[in-house]
């Protein structure tokens, strides 16, 4: 049977967690440390600086699990009560550790410690056969401890820097070594554009049951992602597992898949861009910048992205778009017309191969029944003076940064299929 | 006994969080609520998509607990099983409202939903008695049922926008009235500009010890923030016993201070800008787009936001800011001498009161030894000839878009300052 039959839990503990003054990134990332390492993590607990409900669900762990892993609780002031905690969890005594007063003493040079009154002492104490986690970042250890035969807890701070290089530095070799079957996990994303959540499970419900690799959908705003992940033993046999569920979801989703894991739409469309050597240019109303810094995001957009203009006025989109003011009167600021004039223009004034306007109404005030908060038109302009122009009109129920957003991923991924339509 | 003496729980479902793909950002903001519900809430837990693991967990906090909120699995996928894994905790049956498949049909107007077959039909099973809590942004309604007497539970989807949303316009007042007693919290912000969290919290080492007001430091990516946090019975007590700690800090940090509450750096700086009657542009380079969508992704920015040039090539700069080639070339794009002809020819080219221009290397690649990755200048031009240029070297740390966010937090910040010493 492997020491790991029963599974890892994470346990956070901190007064300030439950009162939602801090996100817990600690468990995110501990999370995805045992998803590398292959480990069966199945339940998180957080609780407060409360010794009876720290011991409570300590105890309760250690009857269904067979590694706990905790963060919060190891620092110098009275709410810090973990290792007291988990030693009164298990009936046994603290010692103290006579060389981690010195250590802490060599780490804090000009803090003048006094050996008998300092509150930093109490980070000394451990029980008898506990094995001490440095912490190279910080003065409070952390520890690796068998309290009972089948059952270990390993100890870290809350500080999420402190806890990384102890994990990094002890820790993740412990747990390899000890917990860690020959198995891992390897993750493959493929991400999408231009279609929901819904309809992409729709069309694959039957490998969202699979077992290895396993299916996951996630959705962001404006964005789907399915996840294949495969339990192997090297890189190598991950792939082949996992090739050809990929491959079966590249020929079904085809031109909805924009790319793979670290891919997004702007560095999707930048590589395609330079690979055609060619440059793009922005002409922003609603977006009000935002689809210009989504692409000078990624670094080397420099050799593809120009610049734009943000004529969020009428009056810059006459001085610098040159639209006429008849056209502005008699389509309005928000329309297919000027939109259209917008990119040719800006185009043709900032010399790219490229432009995309857009002009709309994100909200929530500017609204009116024929033009209503929501209405988004963008215009694409090309070489060979290619145009293409769409019109959105999205969820009543949207902010204005959500419409911006998406109007922004409505704008790459539009470019993005019109290129590979126009594969050169 | 109040109804809320056993307490409050958080249960987050989803096996994306065990695998660490995502950072649970809603337990924390559920928790920020219950805090200021002033609710006893003990407990969080986080099981994966695994129905036999969700029952015996919601069967634990049946016993120990009054209210259980939980977050996820609510989605029409088969991993999807929030809901039935609920009703089987407590040997229930699931019942279709028909009501609900019409008003999904409705939400989706374009996607021509099949009644026979589409995913999306299981969204609308719930127990007999439970009671819906609309999702005006999504199609996953959750639910309220109490299973047993004395323990109730509320369900909301996974997706933030969406449990927000639900969150304040149903369960909100339903918690209140059930669950909160007389005393509830109130916060109050703080929020700092131009200073760092050390040197905040060194000053006011005093104040972060007091019971009734409590005040705690947070800081995020170049702002700092002091939450101020009263326990009282009604909104006016509060604010008595917040006032003389808010105003201490308000005299001891004086133009540290920027807000409060929901004020950020740009809504400050447009209200004070509207309240001049004056209007703004800019010229960006490195930060592309940035400083432009701070300022417009709040509503009533287009009161002083004119728009702005992102002039991302040099060749930009010289078409469109007027930037001599010479000046160009003898001091470089990323210069005092560039960003400050930036300024002052956008000013006066858009026709506005104020300018800010941008120019440095935000990484990781086109630095050198004289202009390293960091390095930034800003130049800010106002009314009567006024300039003032920045200098500013980030910690090479940084990457990209921590250089490219903490260099518009300057200009924004640097502006505010200078509109407070010029004061209308």
């Amino acid at each position: 049977m492997s020491p790991n039959s029963k599974g890892v839990e994470i346990l956070s503990i901190g007064t300030e967690l439950l009162l939602g003054n801090i996100i817990n990134t600690n468990a995110q990332w501990i999370s995805e440390q045992l998803s590398q390492l292959g480990l069966n993590h199945f339940r998180q607990s957080t609780v407060g600086d409360n010794c009876d409900r720290i011991i409570k669900v300590i105890q309760e762990i250690s009857k269904r699990s067979n590694l706990l892993i905790t963060t919060g609780g190891l620092g110098p002031t009275p709410d810090d009560l973990t290792t007291e905690a988990i030693a009164k969890s298990f009936n046994v005594t603290l010692f103290e550790r006579t060389h981690l007063w010195f250590e802490i003493k060599q780490k804090l040079p000009n803090s003048k410690l006094k050996d008998d009154s300092s509150s930093l002492r109490k980070q000394c104490f451990f029980p008898k056969n506990a094995q001490i986690i440095n912490n190279p970042r910080g003065t409070a250890p952390g520890m690796i401890w068998e309290p009972i035969k089948g059952f270990t807890i390993l100890t870290f701070p809350g500080v999420p820097s402190e806890m990384k290089t102890m994990w990094e530095e002890t820790a993740y070799d412990f747990i390899k070594t000890k917990f860690s079957d020959s198995y891992s996990f390897f993750s493959n994303t493929l991400k999408f554009a231009g279609i929901g959540e819904s309809s992409v499970a729709e069309k694959i419900n039957d490998l969202l049951n699979l077992k290895n690799p396993t299916v996951a959908p996630y959705a962001n705003l404006g964005e789907v992602k399915l996840r294949i992940t495969a339990r192997a033993k090297n890189n190598q046999e991950a792939k082949n597992i996992i090739k050809p569920i990929r491959e079966k979801l590249k020929k079904e989703f085809s031109q909805f898949i924009f790319g793979e894991d670290n891919d997004t739409l702007p560095s999707v469309l930048i590589k395609e861009l330079i690979r055609r050597n060619q440059t793009i240019v922005f002409a922003e109303s609603c977006t009000g910048g935002l689809l210009s810094s989504s692409l000078t995001s990624v670094s080397g957009s420099s050799k593809v992205f120009q610049g734009s203009i943000v004529s969020y006025s009428n009056q810059l989109k006459s001085l610098l778009l040159n639209i006429s003011e008849e056209k502005l009167i008699k389509y309005g600021a928000v329309s297919k017309e000027v939109c259209e004039a917008m990119a040719i223009n800006v185009k043709e004034k900032l010399g790219a191969d490229w432009a995309i306007a857009i002009s709309g109404i994100a909200g929530p005030k500017g609204g009116s029944r024929d033009k209503p908060v929501g209405l988004v038109y963008i215009s694409i302009s090309g070489p060979n003076n290619h145009i293409t122009n769409i019109k959105k009109l999205f969820n009543s129920t949207r902010n204005r940064i959500e419409i911006q957003t998406l109007s922004v991923n409505v704008c790459l991924n539009s470019l993005r299929l019109i290129l590979l339509s126009n594969s050169k």
